[in-house]
């Protein structure tokens, strides 16, 4: 969750090593935001079902997984869940040491047929830069800012959000900075908060405090922004700016 | 817990980004020493106190949080309490990718008044370098010991320090270090072993073995400088010194 | 598990410090591939016994930690059990920011006499680089491949492998390379699925996915070379290649 630089827009043009990876069929694509990289199984194996606990009517699996970022890429497969016949069957955390501050993420898409995973996959990649654009990072730390006017199950799975109803994400690293921005953005709008993240609660011990909240459209976004503002001259604070990872959306 | 290089003075004069933050009334300061921030929320919202279960009376919140370092805040914590009126809210450890083989820092301390938790920020950033004073550093990890003559509630709170007993930490990374660090302070001299840590125990997965210990002042000194004796030549035994993260206090 | 370039053979010619070390009866060695050390105490302190829950019978400890790599200290540590007179007392995974995507590890053996433990010590390091010869690595990641054709009760404890059948493992990060690793590998060849790791499952929070696996010995090599083949050109996706660390042994 904190790109130091921005990144080209994704896909990437393949490199000739991406090429050979692409003679593999289940490799779909690689995005630079995150190192993400996507793949497909057509057919999983029947022990790989038992020791992972899926349903077996899903034998194609989809799978996203980077190392650095959770939440754009959750917000992408959320997405993904929406424009494609998929089920979320995994969401893990992994504590990478070239997140930074933050999280990777291994996300797994489960489907009936394997076309429906492979669109699942692209969509995530396809979307992924989008939700990088609210993410601000420095050497010090990041901020991490998620919206959507329509929640789906990526983010019910995840985070408890209500299906259907607008969604964010308030988010600062290192934690203390976070604490604020948490309170600046409940203080400014009527959101719920469906629940919050700190380095023991809700992390794979994280440096990172953040809510996620659900609500009026307009209120969340509002919400959101508060947080944002405060956030980012505490992470400029050690005399870094933090730009945006991509192209604001919020 | 691994800075490997002794940083100026803290708080650090402030750079023109800091000016910035500080016009942010909750701003308090930021310390080069682990990159080390604190905050002050003078009226926590009501929504962020249920969350994180925070008691209503504790209305103003004081927070200091860092990439690199839990052992020298806390200490430093620890003194602010004894100068202040606050209690300790919350300490949690992450396991930050700046911090090395060790963890970062999330601390809250809680007031009634929104003047005793600026205090008690403050308080801790000025104590901050000392306890940095014997942290020992190179690329291959750190050693980390810590005395006081009289523990108070934050020690209590996170290592169950009998208040006002003297108190070591006697901490070595990677583990292994760790390992004959321990064994040599408690054969050094007559202490009680509180607890200890591991990479899976009383630790974020951190690459650190550490006893805390408490007793006759004398003897928890002996225990420390014992531990300390040991662990510099294994530390620089891939060829780097481990010069103190600032001035030794021990 | 995650060196990126490929250092000379283990133990290195001491350098000066290590030298310095040497003059510690404790130390044994250091060995560059994962910065792992390996040391002894000849009669562990009844404190240290007791906290750390050890059988008091096994007064002398051999213990070897490492900032990069778990699987190959594991499997080297499965030599010595099968060497020496000793018993693995600890087994613990550090989630260390200088291991990329993987893991670090410290391993505590137990025996009644000091020269076992010291020779326990000494033959992991001894076998430390074999073990690396199938860890792949670029700067994306890493594959970890392992073989034996005995297991003994150091992977006997950590894995659950039959003791004196094959054993294999098979292992990518970022773990969605894992994925698809661990689907050829189980399609290619009739072996027992021991058990899996994910980010969220088995691991300290690492961004891996590994399966480990048993059966007849051609079996499992089959399943180990299968999981290989796909793992590589995934790896190698984002546009680096990834040497082995050492000198492939499978």
């Amino acid at each position: 969750e904190a790109p130091a630089a921005a990144p080209a827009a994704c896909p990437a043009a393949p490199t000739v090593a991406a090429c050979a990876a692409s003679g593999l069929t289940e490799f779909v694509g690689v995005c630079e935001f995150g190192n993400t990289q996507g793949l497909v199984i057509a057919n999983l194996d029947q022990a790989i079902h038992e020791i992972m606990g899926f349903d077996k009517k899903y034998r194609s699996l989809g799978i996203i997984g980077a190392r650095t970022g959770a939440g754009p890429q959750i917000m992408a497969a959320d997405e993904a869940i929406k424009a494609t016949n998929t089920e979320i069957l995994k969401v893990e955390l992994p504590r990478d040491t070239q997140g930074g501050a933050g999280h990777g993420s291994l996300i797994v898409f489960g489907a009936e047929d394997v076309s429906d995973a492979r669109r699942a996959v692209e969509v995530t990649l396809d979307n992924l830069p989008k939700f990088f654009g609210d993410v601000y990072a420095n050497d010090m730390g990041h901020l991490e800012l998620q919206y959507t006017a329509r929640a789906s199950k990526c983010l019910t799975t995840v985070f408890g959000a209500p299906e259907g109803k607008a969604f964010g994400l308030i988010l600062g690293a290192p934690a203390v900075i976070g604490m604020l921005m948490i309170d600046a953005a409940v203080k400014s709008a009527d959101v719920d908060v469906l629940d919050y993240g700190s380095p023991a609660h809700g992390t794979s011990f994280s440096n990172e405090v953040f809510i996620t909240v659900s609500g009026d459209s307009g209120a969340v976004r509002q919400a959101i922004i508060a947080g944002r503002e405060v956030g980012k001259p505490l992470l400029a604070a050690w005399g870094q700016d933090c730009p945006s990872a991509h192209i604001p959306y919020i």
